[in-house]
């Protein structure tokens, strides 16, 4: 069960060690982000992923950043929010990463301790844990006995700090003994699919099986796919959906073959700020995550995230509940 | 230009040399397949590869096998059958092959001479040059000045005798001076557009850029995508298109964008026995094709190919011209 899966994060003595999961699944290593910087690079390299984890690795890699300072007052105040900055910018696309940062800084600002910083970060921790609980229950009664789920990426136990976002519906429903499986995209370029997913849900002893990413439209064709069920990195105001690349293609194909399209995620992946799916800037990143060793071509593209538009999306799964997604934001707004 | 790629197959002094596509594009290698069984080994491991250079590798093979076979008469014609019966157990799925192996039969059966196989050998092989340059022909006319064409997989040069099928019309609107360029799916598991497609269009001087296959609609959302031009190893009697795995994906994307979807191929790749794709049986690859060297997934789907379905095909370009995937078989009939 869920229970034999390591750690995804882990705050002991004031230092954060994260589980590597570049190194996952055949080594078990934790990094311990001693530094700002080695927290920037952990999360810029994906050794911690997902939008949940990267939140609550970011809030205590920002808190463990100001304890051994020397600084007072206002210049302890701009360091504050000069690191901040800096670990805001390892990925640009996770609204969570913003947000979790900008808690932590307005929990200061209310009450100006040091210590305040680490127990803001701590109480992230704890309600993502309580999150992912709430997702799992809401979710579980949409897999329906016998279904076969079709996941993208990795919004698992291993992107959050305990039953994942997408997975959190699949552990609850597998712990509720209701029998189904999960097909998992194996994610390119950075097979999360392949290399997460399909372990940790083999780990839970959930029947998975591993697909590359263009054979999901043949498996829907001959009724093999019931639903599918993704996470997110970013919710805009009008129910857009930022999730992973290739998570555009999975939805346009569900709408094809009418399967329901659902989307995992805490609330604050909700960024009421932006209004549209294609406001967004989508992260660039390296071609060489794409040519690997067996490419020559010379130009590539590698965007990290692609954009669902509201309109393929069946229901947004978050703690509150599940709601069609363009009503999300009256329903944050009324929970207020 | 086109002049400068590698030839494909070389048929000299009665021995069948082909370049080692699984070394490409790193190595130029040529395997000589001295024995049936090598030419047997080079078709099912992909060394030599796409739907018509198979058929010309194979019936080479065929006849080369018989010339020098002490045998006579009914004992020769059952060595020739037995022969003909096991390279087409090479790659079940490919119609070409069986085609071009019962067609050195049926010239044998015609003229029993052992020159007649390689004549007729030979015969396919020059066929081949010629349908290339007649796809070419005719489909150039279907990319539009300025226009981007995403290609899946590598019906390319590698794949025919010379300009390939689904890129012929590339090559030819290359050489007519007119500018376009190409984004190649690279083609999971086996990577042939990052291998090979892109290498090959590069090499002619084509702008080609390299995307994941699940990058696809996010480029046909940003209205990056003008057209999508494929290969096929059959084409159904209803218009059915067997493809390599993730041509459906691109088709219902393209359905989805109202994006036009053509499909290229020599006439001889059309087979009116068989009624529709569902009753293809599709040929079930090696997992470790998918594992690779980062999952460790106890279960793995790997399906060569899918079948999409004549409805979501906007044309078929044959060496005869484009047709609706519907007219192919009385347009080929009113050939005859």
């Amino acid at each position: 069960m869920i229970d034999t899966l390591p750690q995804t994060l882990i705050w002991s003595d004031d230092v954060l060690s994260v589980l590597d999961q570049r190194a996952l699944p055949k080594k078990i290593e934790y990094l311990h982000l001693l530094h700002i910087e080695d927290a920037h690079f952990a999360i810029k390299t994906l050794a911690v992923r997902g939008a949940p984890a990267i939140g609550v690795a970011a809030a205590y890699a920002l808190a463990q950043s100001m304890q051994d300072s020397k600084l007072q007052d206002q210049e302890f105040h701009q360091q504050l929010m000069a690191n901040a900055t800096y670990l805001k910018s390892a990925r640009p696309t996770a609204v969570n990463l913003a947000w979790a940062i900008d808690r932590v800084v307005a929990a200061y600002q209310e009450m100006p301790y040091k210590r305040t910083l680490v127990d803001c970060a701590q109480a992230i921790h704890q309600e993502d844990l309580a999150i992912s609980l709430a997702i799992g229950e809401h979710g579980a009664p949409l897999i329906q006995p016998n279904w076969s789920v079709l996941t993208h990426c990795n919004a698992g136990s291993l992107a959050t700090s305990r039953l994942g976002t997408a997975t959190a519906p699949m552990y609850t429903r597998h712990q509720q003994g209701i029998a189904f499986s999960v097909f998992a995209d194996e994610t390119r370029p950075l097979y999360q699919g392949a290399r997460l997913t399909t372990w940790e849900l083999e780990q839970a002893g959930i029947d998975t099986t591993l697909i590359c990413d263009n054979m999901a439209a043949s498996l829907m064709a001959s009724g093999r796919i019931d639903m599918a069920l993704v996470g997110t990195d970013r919710v805009t105001a009008n129910g857009d959906v930022v999730n992973k690349i290739g998570t555009l293609n999975v939805a346009i194909l569900c709408r094809h073959f009418d399967i329901p399209f659902y989307v995992a995620c805490p609330s604050s992946t909700f960024d009421p700020a932006t209004p549209r799916g294609q406001d967004v800037v989508i992260e660039q990143r390296d071609r060489d995550e794409v040519i690997g060793r067996h490419s020559t071509a010379l130009k590539v593209l590698n965007p990290a995230f692609d954009v669902t538009p509201h309109e393929l999306v069946t229901g947004i799964i978050t703690e509150h509940g599940i709601c069609a997604p363009s009503e999300l934001r009256r329903q944050l707004s009324d929970l207020q």
